[in-house]
C-alpha cells in the first residue's frame, strides 16, 4: 500500500462532492490526491477497475444517493465527449471537467450534441506514467507538472475557478489556454517530437546489428519516447490532426530542402563520385540554417523550474560499474557545497564503466573539478 | 593542469614514433593518451594551437628530425583527404590514419590522387565534447567509447593491426567496418537523427510563450542534440551527402504517410468539423503502424555496455532542490545494495522540487521502493 500513500500537494480545500467517471491511473490518482478534502464517489464501466480504485483508497463507489458538486471525466480520449454529455445531462447542477490530451474536438462534439457548456470546463493534466490503470496510481501524480485548463467560451468563470482550485489542490501547476491554443501547443511540444522519434526509430529496424552498435547518447535521447504505445498513439494523433498535420506539413517542407541540398551536393550520385564534389550555389548553406534555426528553437525550452533557459556547465566522471559508486559521487559533490542542476549517467560501450554527466551552473564549475579530482574521481 | 592528467587506459605498448597533424581537440586528447608509450611530434598550421597541444603535454613539436612509423592526421573534415595525401608522400614508410567523421569521400579522394592506399587506414573516434580546441584536450577522452576503422581495400593487414593497437591503447573500443558500411551507419544512427533534431526544434522558433511553457521531458530529449554547430553540421552532411539523402528519403515517404493519414482524419478541414470526423479506411491503422515500427527500432538500440537492449524498471522518487539530496539519495540507494543502471533528473515547472528517475533491472524495482520509502523519500 506504499505505493499509493502520498501528502496532501496543499492544505486541503473542501469540493463537496467529486464524481468521478473513469478509474483509470488518472482518474484513480486523482481521487488518491483529494484525500481527505473532498467526498469522492467512483464510477467505472469496469467492475474491476472501480473496485481496485475504491480497494487503493482514491474513494467509494457511487451508488446514486449523492449529487455531485463537481465531475471529473477520465475516459479514454476517445469517449471523453460523450461521457462528458451525459455527465452535464445527469447532474444538472455539476460542474464537469475531464483529462483529454486532445480539447477542441471535445468541445466541438459538446457544442453539437447540445450540451450545456456554461458548466463544462477541459482540462489535460500533463502527466502520466509507464504503467496504467487503477494499481500503477499515485496520489502525488501530479506534483509539480502543468495542467491546462481550456475553458469554452461559454464557460461561467466561477466553474473556470472551481477546476482551478482542483488542479492546485492536486499539486499541479495551472495554466489556462483556449481550446484551439491548447491543441497547437501540445503539437508542437509533444505531438510531433513523438512523431519525429518515431520516424528516426523506425529507419533502425532494418539497419545491420554493426551499424546500432554505433548508437550513442544523441540518437538514444532523439528515440527515447519512441517506445510509446502505438494504440494510445493512434487515438491522440487522429483526434488533432489538423494542428498536428499543419506543423508537419511546415517540418515536411524544410526537410525538402535539406534532401534536396543534398542531392545538390552529390547525394544522388551512385558509385564514385568526382572531387571536389559538384556544389549547387547555397546548398551547403541550406544545411547550416536549418542547424541554425534549430539551435534558436532549442534556446527557447525553458529551463529548470519554468525558468529562463540557462546553460550549465558540464562536468564529466569516470563512474565505475559498482553499487555504491553515484552516492559516492553525491556524496562528495554534497560535501563541496554544490547544487546539481542536471544530471544524466552515460554508458560506455564493451566498458564496465558509466560516464557521469554532471550539470552545474557555470561559477562552480571550477570548484566541482577540484572537488572531484581531490577526492580521487577520474574527471574526464 | 589537472584538466589534462589522466592514467593510461592500458599498459603501454611501443609505438614508436607518432606524428600527429592538427592539434585541435582529438589531435592533442591523443598526444596525451598516448603518454610514455610513444614518442609523439606535434604539427598545426595555427602556432597557437600548435604550442598549446605542446604546453599541456601532448608531445614536442615536430622538428622534421625523425621518420615517424605513424601519422594521425586530425585536420578539419574538409581538407582531411589532401593532408592524408600530403603525409603519404612525404613520410613513404609511415602508416597513416585519419579522425574524420565521414570515410568514403576520404578514400575516394585519395585515389583520385594517386595516393598509396595500402599505407592509408582511416578512422572515426566517436567520441567528442561540447568545447574544442587543444585546451579542452584530454587524455582519456577516448575511454570506453567506439573507435570505428576502415581499412581502404588497399590497405596492408599489417598496417590495420597497427591502427587497432593504436586505438585500443587509447582505451577505445575498436569496431571494423568499409567506409561506405560506416557511412551508412552514421547516418542512420547519427545524421539522420542530427538532422530530426534540428527539425522538430526549428518549429518552436516562432511558437508562443505558453507553448512552450508545456515543453516536458520528450521533447527535451528529441531536441538534445538540436543545439550542435551550425557550421560543422553543414560540413558533416555534406561530406555524407548520399547516405543521409538516402535515409532522409525513406523517412520522408513515411511522413508523408502520416501526413495523409492525418488530412484523412480531419486535419485538412478548418473550422469546426462535423463528428463523428470522417475517416479513411486505414488513417489510424498508418498511424499506429508508424509507432509500432518506432518500437521496434527503439527495441534495437543496445543497452548498457553494448549488451542486448534490457528493460529497466523506473522508480521516480521526488527531491528537494538543495544541495546533498542526491547524495543522500544516491546513498540510501547505496546502502540497500542496489545498482543503478541509469538515472536521470526531470525538472517541475514552477516547483521547488525534482524528480529523480532511478532505472534499476526489473528484479529490484519493490525492494529499491522500499529501501526509499523506509528513509523517508516520497516514492511517486
Amino acid at each position: 500500500m506504499s505505493e499509493h500513500s502520498g501528502e496532501p500537494g496543499t492544505p486541503r480545500e473542501d469540493f463537496g462532492t467529486v464524481r468521478i467517471v473513469g478509474t483509470g491511473l488518472l482518474g484513480t490518482s486523482i481521487g488518491l490526491a483529494l484525500g481527505g478534502g473532498a467526498k469522492v464517489l467512483l464510477d467505472d464501466p469496469s467492475p474491476t477497475a472501480l473496485a481496485l480504485a475504491r480497494d487503493v483508497g482514491a474513494g467509494v463507489v457511487d451508488d446514486g444517493g449523492a449529487a455531485p458538486d463537481l465531475v471529473v471525466v477520465a475516459a479514454p480520449p476517445d469517449v471523453t465527449a460523450k461521457v462528458v454529455a451525459e455527465q452535464l445531462h445527469t447532474h444538472p447542477h455539476a460542474t464537469v471537467t475531464d483529462v483529454a490530451s486532445v480539447k477542441l474536438g471535445v468541445v466541438e462534439q459538446l457544442a453539437q450534441r447540445g450540451a450545456d457548456l456554461r458548466r463544462y470546463v477541459g482540462g489535460h493534466p500533463m502527466a502520466g506514467r509507464e504503467r496504467s490503470g487503477p494499481v500503477a496510481s499515485r496520489a502525488d501524480l501530479f506534483m509539480g507538472r502543468p495542467w491546462v485548463i481550456c475553458p469554452a467560451p461559454e464557460s461561467e468563470p466561477d466553474r473556470v475557478e472551481q477546476v482551478r482550485r482542483l488542479v492546485t489542490a492536486l499539486g499541479a501547476a495551472a495554466v489556462t489556454m483556449g481550446p484551439a491554443e491548447h491543441d497547437a501547443a501540445v503539437a508542437l511540444v509533444s505531438h510531433v517530437p513523438q512523431v519525429a522519434a518515431s520516424l528516426v526509430a523506425a529507419r533502425l529496424t532494418r539497419a545491420p546489428d554493426p551499424a546500432v552498435s554505433l548508437a550513442g547518447q544523441g540518437v538514444r535521447d532523439v528515440t527515447r519516447i519512441a517506445g510509446s504505445d502505438p494504440t494510445l498513439w493512434a487515438q491522440i494523433l487522429a483526434a488533432n490532426a489538423g494542428p498536428v498535420g499543419e506543423v508537419l506539413r511546415e517540418l515536411r517542407a524544410d526537410l525538402d530542402d535539406v534532401i534536396e541540398a543534398l542531392a545538390a551536393l552529390g547525394g544522388e550520385t551512385s558509385g564514385p563520385r568526382s572531387w571536389p564534389a559538384r556544389e549547387a550555389v547555397g546548398a551547403r548553406g541550406t544545411l547550416a540554417r536549418l542547424v541554425a534555426a534549430g539551435n534558436d528553437g532549442r534556446d527557447r525550452i525553458p529551463g529548470k523550474h519554468g525558468a529562463a533557459p540557462t546553460t550549465y556547465a558540464v562536468v564529466t566522471a569516470l563512474l565505475p560499474d559498482s553499487p555504491g559508486q553515484l552516492a559516492r559521487l553525491f556524496s562528495d559533490i554534497g560535501e563541496a557545497g554544490i547544487n546539481v542542476e542536471e544530471f544524466s549517467l552515460e554508458h560506455a560501450p564493451g566498458k564496465p564503466v558509466g560516464l557521469a554527466e554532471v550539470s552545474v551552473l557555470p561559477a562552480v564549475r571550477g570548484a566541482l573539478e577540484e572537488a572531484l579530482v581531490t577526492r580521487g574521481w577520474h574527471v574526464v
